[in-house]
């Protein structure tokens, strides 16, 4: 069995927390220290191995996801990129195709990078029940048992079963109003839609065929190109083509051989701030408190910090963000409007839209700490043998002052190392490299100047990560 | 006419904008761009002239008051030392002394540095008539027309007139309930009281040593070591062994010669967070938005963002108030606890109740960027001319790196400058100094290295400004 890891999302809903360069399914959110990426990657393990598994992702995203990536399957799950966003149905079948391509016959599971999933075992029960009605032709879509009457799920009506505990799809409903959620949570015949699929590679191709031939012609292309010379143009000359459509639209609410198979483990599509309180302990005030925080005598309300200091006093019903960038102060209600603060962070051109003041790269990260006229300071860390790209600036001088580790430093000709508590100097349009060639973590912190300081300006003659 | 503003008040209600070491009265508050003790100054000019002021507060606020003061007084307005906070009963007593041992017969104005008047005309004229009645040996304290059932001041009630606009006071009033205050705004004969009073320093001393005993025998103590080579040791004797106690409680509760003057000029002593809505202009929500903020839908919010981006969805009646170490969002109704966070924070020792990150010196100010171990990044920006003392640290080395403006720098045995985009290190233990010789604002990127990395560790051998 393979799987195919939905990971190009853009995730507005967690911000601050998420970025358009940095999206929900690359935040720490659940129980342990893996992302939400890497946690979709190893709950498959005894059921898929790493090398059985694709992520489809964006350009922008490929470091963070390669990197990510890296740390739980060590490089063996391939990326395969999209060049455009098209919404779910092509990045699907464009997945189909490389995998029928691959190993004709294979068997998919399509899974979103960004949910919450408790008790693994059921989940793995599910994957391989559904793993023999993929083999039998049909496109399985996992439904969730609703413990609530909940607005924010599309729903499936389940029709006559197939075997045990697999039904026909009578029908996808959409979002419900409250009174009509209640009616679904009390029968037994509406589950929530997980967006979670497995079909056998070819039946899906062969469904897009059926109900949506232009995208099956834009494949068919590419699949003809895979290997040549000419693959990757064909790929984003198809793509810039393509009708954006999700596969749930495009062909599960058309097709025949749709069935669900009922689930009841713990699910979340962590679609809002509000699911922050299915990952995180309440406490007697029905609060959820992750970081710095004073508390005051509010109740029911999320606070999360990540560096600063939040005093919270009386609130009822309210989440709050703190980031070094940007505060959200959110009725939990109306959290759905995050997307709205984002659309309009977006018209403006707003930095705190795009990126983090700290920004994750293959071989650590940066800060930036201060912009000013003619300066920007930034904190560099690079990680224990990494070495940032051989590079150099038209525009900017740096200093660089080593606060931990030890610098190997290439200066034009020179190459030296420098310590703590020692500096260096790179003149304008001189070639440099920083390195770690240490055990421990190297930071530095560095002091641009000039009249151009974005990070456009960089002339890169030898990268270890291809950039 | 002197005048006496009470400037020692450690303003933990607008925290966090406010801290232990950066109280209200230093805060840019109201309409313009004065501080609320500057504008205290600047109000009284056309009465009281710079030079007939005094400031009265404590050594931890010297610096900062005296560097507000020069600004719109140019260093004529005297500045009296506390030596410890003994509430105003104490300061005002020793205000006094000063005052009638400099020029006896003399009448002094008291008041708070960190109210908001409007009107300064009003303000003016009821200086005047409050001056006639002083001098005639009333104690005068302004009472505010209440246009409004207010339980947040105390109240005065009027007793039999004086003369035309002045009446023995008949009762203070504490805080009321609701209903009371509903009562009293119907009155015509109940008064906020402003805690600004008018009164010959003489009659002030007179009525502590009939209602204050034992205060008037440390006054009297003082008063006798002024000028002498005892004085401060004396002064800070006596100050050790007062009972702290109001002015109001120890003496005005007390007199038969207390007078009010009923006045009706706009007036707030900015009690707390919810204030703010007298000082600025709300928008059609009823919301007040200072900084960078997307509101979406708040209603009768008010939004403080220093540096950040603040955003709000969905709030009603909440004070989001953010600074670059700490947040505060707080129901409005619940402004009054902001005093409960910052003992939480005291109890525990929180840098976020004492200090700001950036801290104001008489010769710039400086900016903790980041503290790590073993190093620390400040922001310096040091004013055209300012130098600050010739110093040296015995635990800690400096890298200056120059972002705007030239450095004067001393560095052991050599002096030289450094422009923008050099840098220069300090070793440990190196007696040094850094001057602005320039025009413009001098800014320099300091990252210290060393295993202790407080500011106690200075060794300081000369200093324009007596530290």
């Amino acid at each position: 069995m393979k799987a195919l890891i939905l990971a190009g999302g853009r995730g507005t809903r967690f911000w601050p927390l998420s970025r358009e360069l940095y999206p929900k399914q690359l935040l720490r959110l659940g129980d342990g220290k893996e992302t939400l990426l890497q946690q979709t990657v190893t709950r498959l393990s005894p059921v898929v191995k790493p090398g059985d598994i694709s992520v489809i992702t964006n350009n922008r995203l490929k470091v963070d996801v390669k990197s990510q990536l890296s740390e739980v399957s060590g490089g063996q799950t391939e990326i395969i990129l999209e060049p455009a966003p098209r919404n779910t149905a092509p990045a699907v079948g464009l997945g189909a195709v490389y995998m029928e391509h691959a190993r004709p016959g294979s068997v998919m599971a399509v899974l979103p990078s960004d949910h919450l999933i408790r008790e693994k075992d059921k989940f793995h029960a599910a994957l391989k029940k559904a793993e023999k009605l993929a083999k039998e032709g049909y496109l399985v879509v996992f439904g969730i048992k609703p413990d609530r009457p909940e607005t924010g799920y599309g729903y499936i009506k389940t029709g006559a079963p197939i075997t045990a505990g697999a039904f026909k799809v009578e029908q996808f409903v959409e979002k419900p109003d409250l009174k009509t959620a209640g009616e679904y949570a009390q029968s037994s015949r509406y589950l929530w839609n997980s967006g979670m699929f497995v079909w056998k590679a070819e039946s899906i191709l062969d469904e897009i065929k059926l109900h949506m031939p232009p995208l099956y012609k834009s494949l068919k292309k590419i699949w003809g190109a895979i290997g040549t010379g000419k693959e990757q143009a064909v790929l984003a000359g198809e793509f810039g083509k393509i009708t954006p459509l999700s596969i749930d639209y495009g062909v599960m609410e058309r097709s025949r051989k749709a069935v669900v198979v009922p689930v009841d483990f713990t699910w979340s599509d962590l679609g809002s701030w509000r699911a922050i309180e299915e990952i995180f302990q309440k406490d007697k005030g029905g609060n959820v408190v992750i970081g710095n925080v004073v508390n005051i005598g509010c109740r029911d309300t999320t606070f999360y910090a990540e560096e600063r200091l939040i005093a919270g006093i009386g609130l009822e019903g309210v989440v709050v963000v703190d980031t070094p960038d940007a505060t959200l102060v959110c009725r939990k209600e109306e959290a759905q409007k995050v997307k709205d603060v984002v659309s309009l962070l977006k018209e403006k051109g707003a930095e705190e839209y795009i990126i983090h003041k700290t920004v994750r790269r293959p071989w650590g990260s940066y800060t930036v700490m201060q912009t000013g006229p003619m300066y920007k300071i930034k904190r560099i860390e690079v990680n224990p043998g990494a070495k940032l790209s051989h590079q150099l600036h038209h525009h900017r001088s740096e200093h660089w002052i080593v606060v931990a580790g030890t610098a190997l430093v290439t200066n034009g000709e020179r190459r030296y190392n420098v310590h703590v508590n020692e500096s260096t100097f790179i003149p304008m349009s001189t070639k440099h490299r920083l390195e770690n060639p240490g055990k421990v973590s190297l930071q530095i912190i560095e002091v641009q100047n000039g009249e151009y300081l974005e990070e456009d300006d960089i002339v890169r003659f030898d990268d270890d990560y291809g950039r």
